[in-house]
């Protein structure tokens, strides 16, 4: 059912008087956890805490159509991965393989070492940097089974160092996707097993008989795996609560505009409820790109999944000048943003929050999705504020290393034991008192 | 009503057949979050959010048996905690400024700095780094007020250099702790606002008409506060979730039994529900550290809560050798460890989980509790798997960079769009391939 009529963009004017409303309107956006499914996912999680492979079997026939007896029936072995490998055409082998290469390259300079320092009465203090021991990693089936988050997901705990990496996918209908095993070969994994959904999620968290409990789940999911992650949380680490993919591109008006009009749809063709939003000083210029959206959106297979998105949460916005649509870009902080300027470094000094900068006008968005080397799980939904893209440093944790010397201790144990007293804690104080040598035997 | 009976610590040996399933019994924790909590907890969220101010005085005078009718009374100004810190006993003062400097110092090594390197065709890719804009910082009223935890959770966000660190605590019945009011004056809060509970986490998290909205919440609270940052989380970000102290001693036999006894009361002090756990390959050890135990409790004006605390969540474990004892440490992965042994350095490299490492007799955990100089909010309940100690990097966040040069584009653009099509996005695939000029105008 095709749709010819001209897209109804939304456009925006930052100095009319009521724009801050409009704006709020546009970025409001709340993932409501619906009690049924937040009841349903307790419900999956328990019944695989206690009945382990016998819950999993049953689930994964149940909800995945498959006819299995046996968990083993569900665990990829490694030499089907180089199968998997070997069997994609080679012009699709070779693109994978030049991506993970820049993304581990990126990677391997987020790694955080060990540090110490000593003091001169000898006393050392530091942080001692340690790989996580095991990581999931949810990749899901059928449409949205993409190559490109295996590697995203798998290549920064792989040069974390994590001991083992295991990726957990559905088969629906017991179908494997062979671009993605092909990944995982490529991204160091070390097991696939073909499970999905919440039982997925609890089984990595808890563990079964066939699946090892991991330390950390991470990897994008649909509202059941999204409310598990989150039921888990505490007995293993996640990553970000991932909301609809966003851009935002500021462009001076000098870009071609069906450059500027694909940007905007590459993030639109995700998701419906995906948000691309355009701010440029030149009313001419939004014009063009919308000429240009119009022309080309009839062209893409996913033309409705794109005039749903831009229709219903897309912007073009005008602005006096560069500083102000900074200064909105600061206030949205955007999960991608493109600068598509002249000199994007000078504008780059006022942009305080965003997941990533695309800079110039050959920064295309597609681009760091699937080859520049930076992650392309970045936070969503304003979260930019205080979230960062997933990282090396996402696989890694630290402790703190304390080692007083017997002055160190004699001087600090004075310290200690006055604040103790203060907040009433005499153990404390006590302790801490013993090595000063008063009380020492 | 003092109780002299000796105490009743739990034996365990490593060699006995179900030490597995005792281990497993000893460490069971679960934080059960009660549904009635969830739901007042959401209903004084909203409240704030569509009420403000109006609300969060109702809610403070109730819950804090206060009289205010305007939150600007609730408001302390900066003068008024200079005031605080000039009250305090001189020695008091001293030690909070030493112990600040010291945390200061250690932190200031955490600080993560932006990157970028450039490429053979001229692309640049990097990590700019930059500090949260606003944070709040939750500190308890009553008993649990800790001026150390003042100096903990603010020094980090103050060196990141957040802009604005808005501190918060309950003052029931109006009543204001000096001690507190002169930590915040110390460690850079630039704001105090009397005000606790889910309320004071919904304020910060939504912003009122007094209380500015902040991007991350962290700091320790009740099951109120805990709750309602679980249900803020996402909206800003917040540190983690806390679970009851711990602390782990592994001893050869050679430190003073007195000392080990009063470390695991220091634990055991805080909560009925703390967990103190000695390893030692000396059964004679062990025996003399209970006698030492039982020679020193009831000396101590929190003597019950110690006992309960020992007697409910404690245990003394008897193992072969260290490398036991470090198998064991890392199956626990706790809080606190002690290496109270004669070459920690050589235990240190069988430590893989700890979120604080004690090494050697010196190294009394009350030390690291307020001026060792690294962090005391730690992770607890087994999360030293996965989680960090707080540190300045959760005040700091990431934007990835990403700035192709037109012949990075041509190249990497083909690799990009090869991919795109691979997972059926065309709109991802023809945006790349504008930069590779087949399509440009």
């Amino acid at each position: 059912m095709s749709n010819n009529r001209d897209l109804k963009i939304r456009r925006l004017n930052r100095s009319q008087a009521d724009f801050d409303h409009h704006l709020d309107h546009l970025l409001a956006w709340e993932s409501v956890s619906d009690p049924n499914v937040q009841a349903t996912v307790a419900e999956i999680i328990q019944r695989i805490r206690t009945e382990g492979d016998v819950a999993l079997v049953e689930y994964t026939n149940r909800f995945d159509r498959m006819s299995v007896s046996d968990t083993a029936e569900l665990v990829i072995r490694e030499d089907e991965l180089q199968q998997a490998l070997e069997s994609i055409p080679s012009d699709q082998k070779e693109a994978l393989e030049l991506a993970a290469k820049r993304i581990r390259r990126f990677h391997e300079r987020q790694k955080q070492s060990s540090w110490r320092f000593e003091e001169e009465d000898g006393t050392v203090l530091g942080q001692q940097v340690t790989a996580l021991d095991r990581v999931g990693v949810y990749v899901p089936g059928g449409l949205a089974a993409y190559p490109s988050s295996v590697l995203m997901n798998v290549i920064p705990a792989s040069v974390a160092g994590v001991e083992k990496i295991i990726m957990v996918t559905p088969t629906p209908g017991g179908e494997k996707n062979p671009l993605v095993l092909a990944a995982a070969a490529i991204s160091g994994v070390d097991q696939v097993i073909c499970i999905g959904g919440a039982q997925a999620v609890a089984a990595l968290a808890y563990g079964t008989e066939t699946v090892p409990a991991v330390d950390k789940i991470v990897g994008p999911g649909n509202t059941w795996v999204a409310t598990a992650k989150s039921q888990v949380f505490g007995k293993v680490g996640i990553d970000m609560i991932a909301g609809p993919s966003e851009i935002l591109v500021i462009c001076d008006g000098q870009t071609d505009p069906e450059w500027i009009a694909m940007d905007l749809f590459s993030q639109a063709e995700h998701d419906r409820i995906a948000q691309s939003i355009l701010i440029s000083p030149s009313v001419e210029f939004l014009d063009q790109v919308e000429a240009a959206a119009n022309r080309l959106l009839n062209e893409l297979p996913r033309s409705e999944i794109i005039r749903a998105s831009i229709e219903g949460r897309g912007a073009f916005i005008h602005v006096n000048n560069l500083e102000e649509a900074a200064e909105l870009s600061n206030r949205i902080a955007p999960e991608h943003l493109e600068l598509s300027v002249e000199d994007p470094e000078a504008l780059l000094q006022h942009i305080r929050h965003a997941g990533a900068v695309f800079m110039g006008r050959y920064s295309a968005e597609a681009l760091g999705d699937y080859c520049a080397g930076p992650n392309h799980v970045l936070p969503t939904s304003g979260t930019a504020r205080f979230f960062s893209p997933l990282g090396v440093y996402d696989f890694q944790k630290k402790s703190s290393i304390i080692y007083f010397s017997a002055e160190g201790a004699r001087e600090q144990g004075k310290v200690a034991a006055q604040l103790a007293y203060g907040e009433g804690l005499q153990a404390h104080a006590l302790s801490a008192s013993y090595r000063v040598g008063h009380n020492a035997k």
